[in-house]
């Protein structure tokens, strides 16, 4: 039945391990995951270049101007979408939405990132996660993963959490990283990767 | 050992469950729960009354003068403590800050409200829960308990939420509310008052 597939979505603070912690729950429960592939198949979907997907990512909305500008060169240069009179961040991000909708009905799935939630929020099937962690373990997470200085991954994760609130808090009438927002959230720091995933499989037995 | 004293705080959206939840969690574990108690033991220890404590309880911070009112006349009236040059409701929130310390040392609890996990966060041996659920749910809850229109419900959840976040805002260095203040966060009208004490003890044992 369309109704009882199950879907957990994962919003997630940069090198909390939302990822991992969503790749290895998904592992488990033996249904797909999506995080980045998401990109792709709205892209096929939509009819819009991979790459205007790629550079849109998770982007909070850009100026007027700019997205003006951008707009009417990705237009002439790539797309063959119908709805001409809406920036092209707009576009991108309405093609994600229409592609998680879909996904959701289709299938069991797990979701990081991409307002996933926000889309689902109707559905009684899904289950929305929101993991965060100190600055500290982050950075170390980040500095292996990317082999950078910690100074440098401190960095990189102000900006992205910054992009990520601004992108959530632009498309959905909910906010980033606020427990209200969500059914359950964790502290990947304290629980560890594989506490959280154990965590979550309880959850989801309970509900 | 004095460290491996288990101490959970529940902060909680007024109509939550997170008493409900708070009182059976100790239960199952065989531990104290405090809640209002913790006012009279605070008052005990300090020497003020408890009939100030009572009014004071989760309330946010006065205006400067009304506090520098009530300040003058409760000091005449009730109060033997030291610490005379400072504001009623500040004397007193230190006065319960101690007192959690005190407890927390002490024996194995159950604390909600009242920024105990705050008081507490520098603990490795305390985990810090927020429980919240849709205004639906706990305008029923309410209703029932209050013996309630749920349209009251309704203003008196608007009215004890605005209290509690501010006090929490004003005295702590987070944010009510925020996944990211917390270990765990739950919407227990998703997960039902049982389902969330089930999941706290299974996130105790893996933690």
């Amino acid at each position: 039945m369309k109704q009882n597939k199950l879907v957990v979505t994962i919003g997630r603070e940069f090198g909390s391990g939302g990822r991992e912690i969503g790749q290895k729950l998904a592992d488990k429960l033996g249904i797909e995951f999506y995080d980045k592939k998401l990109l792709q198949m709205a892209a096929k979907e939509s009819g819009f270049c991979e790459e205007i997907f790629e550079r849109q990512d998770e982007k909070p909305t850009n100026s007027f101007l700019y997205s003006l500008v951008m707009d009417s060169y990705s237009l002439n240069r790539y797309s063959t979408a119908p709805f001409l009179d809406m920036p092209l961040n707009q576009k991108v991000f309405l093609a994600q939405f229409e592609t998680i909708k879909k996904l959701a009905t289709k299938d069991s799935c797990v979701i990081v990132g991409r307002c996933a939630d926000y889309a689902l929020a109707d559905k009684a099937n899904c289950i929305s996660v929101f993991l965060h962690a100190d600055l500290e373990f982050r950075m170390k997470r980040i500095a292996q993963e990317l082999d950078v200085t910690e100074n440098k991954a401190g960095d990189l994760i102000m900006k992205k959490d910054k992009q990520r609130a601004s992108y959530y808090n632009y498309y959905t009438s909910k906010k980033w990283g606020d427990a209200r927002t969500y059914d359950l959230t964790l502290d990947s720091g304290k629980l560890g990767i594989d506490g959280c995933v154990t965590l979550l499989e309880e959850y989801i037995k309970l509900r």
